[in-house]
């Protein structure tokens, strides 16, 4: 039979479940409600019995799977969920617990950083292997792949760009509980947050950045400053790490990212500003191209980069 | 006989090389003078007879050494120097040059990358493999190694954090070409510029960085003043940096490193105010340890882990 990977993504509400094969085609997905009731305690649990129930329902043998990938809501060090806030984990050992209710190799990796190496793998037209996924959605997260290996980090916090220090004139106080963090400016919130310290009549406070795109399309002054500000506070940020880790792609994802070309051109224009001209030339900036999907293809694709280095010992 | 590496670290002024065993001691080191003239046409071949000299002289003979690694001032890719402009190459194939003189594998890196392999090897007391290496000098140069290998990048410019943008009141033209690049505050140039900005008296004009610590130590405000700035400049960036890779360790090395904790003291205070939190607390900062020979020991180490990456097989 024809070997497979499961690639899952555990998100706050749902967690999406696929069967795929090596040359990362979804053979089949299907996703279960998040059970965030008790600490997430059921959630392992819950996984085990829908992957066995959906491989019987397709008559796939278990031993058909190769590996398990797993991406999750916050960072991981040696198999084990430090803080998953969003699930209500503390510390989750998901891969031993898997691991022991499936008897497939686990393998866990940070939920953005699944994204961006299914952008890689599946994403990208011409053969990638140095990539910065940027994720910009209701926070800014990100990936940063070298050699075709995620940067995990030192302290399971690679690719946390969402919290690089902006330069702004207001003060805002992150999540993380530092100050003027990128994310607090150019995720949603943040631009919803700018737009609407811009307009005087409380009356037409915007609540989505969807509908920024479309004042800024109707030529709008505080949707046009807006829009033009957090650019410049992105290419800054983006442009620091370009100059670090000299990229081939950036790719752009995130609910924000919907916008299309109404951000991507004039980031483009703003990143030749700040970019190393040596670098400049050859970089891509594009938009994410397998939505939702980037995730469950990733952590598939983390696991198979697994198994296919130990097959060749 | 015992097997050595020759590490070799070509400058605008000097070429330094060493003799160097597989742990890392320095058995023997000499330098020549750098032949600029002609486009530094001459260098590859004046290398070549400085290590028959040499070796001949120290009754070493020429197998005994398993790999000679390089470091040039300026990008590397595949074996090819593109650009040194302090050397006059445009492009230089001297990986092919040496060894068809010396009959023994050569491999070429960034200067400011040896320089970083060389604090990773010798002088970081645990064993790291995640660190970012800062040269402040005349330039602000870098060296980005994650698990123990350097990021070299898609255009052959991986840590050139000397051109990572910052916001400033006042607008320095780089010698890149963009505007208010870290290098244009952060280097010594750079400082010195912004304390004669400060200073009235035309006579008290500052002209090297020691100077400018020198006065800081006595008090007085305008080296203050340019500390001040100077260090939060870098701490944003550097900020910038450890969120995206999260290394181990930061070292900082260059000349004005010697200025030690007048320097480091403040950068870590401002460092725990723009780094991510989950970071911070694991997170070292250092002075560079190995002075003038972290570029020679650096480019032996790159041979010696290519050599031993090939014995594996």
């Amino acid at each position: 039979m024809l070997k497979k990977i499961i690639g899952i993504d555990i998100g706050g509400t749902t967690i999406k479940m696929a069967v795929i094969d090596f040359s990362g085609t979804i053979l089949s997905k299907w996703e279960i409600v998040t059970e965030t009731l008790n600490q997430g305690e059921r959630i392992p649990e819950s996984i085990i019995e829908s992957i066995h129930g959906e491989l019987n329902k397709q008559g796939t043998p278990l031993e058909d799977i190769i590996g398990i990938g797993v991406g999750v809501p916050g960072p991981v060090a040696k198999g084990v969920v430090q803080r998953a806030v969003n699930l209500g984990w503390e510390t989750m050992p998901l891969k031993s617990r898997l691991e022991s209710g499936l008897n497939i190799p686990v393998v866990l990796l940070n939920d953005a950083n699944a994204a961006a190496l299914g952008e890689l793998w599946q994403g990208s037209i011409k053969s990638v292997t140095n990539l910065v996924f940027v994720t910009l959605g209701t926070g800014v997260g990100g990936g940063i792949i070298i050699d075709g290996k995620i940067i995990n980090g030192a302290h399971s916090s690679g690719g946390e760009i969402g919290h690089i220090p902006v330069v702004a004139s207001t003060e805002r106080i992150c999540g993380c509980g530092n100050t003027n963090c990128l994310e607090s400016y150019a995720s949603a919130a943040g631009m919803i947050t700018t737009i609407n310290e811009l307009i005087r009549n409380p009356k037409e406070r915007v609540t989505n950045a969807e509908e920024i795109f479309s004042l800024l399309s109707s030529g709008n002054s505080e949707a046009q400053k807006t829009v033009a500000l957090t650019i410049d506070y992105l290419a800054r940020a983006l442009a620091g790490i370009i100059n670090t880790v000299d990229p081939e792609e950036i790719v752009i994802g995130g609910g924000v990212s919907a916008a299309g070309s109404a951000l991507l051109d004039p980031l483009r224009e703003k990143l030749k500003q700040y970019v190393f001209p040596q670098i400049r030339e050859g970089l891509t900036l594009r938009q994410a191209s397998l939505g939702n999907d980037a995730g469950v293809l990733g952590a598939a694709y983390e696991s198979l980069q697994l198994y296919q280095a130990e097959e060749k010992w």
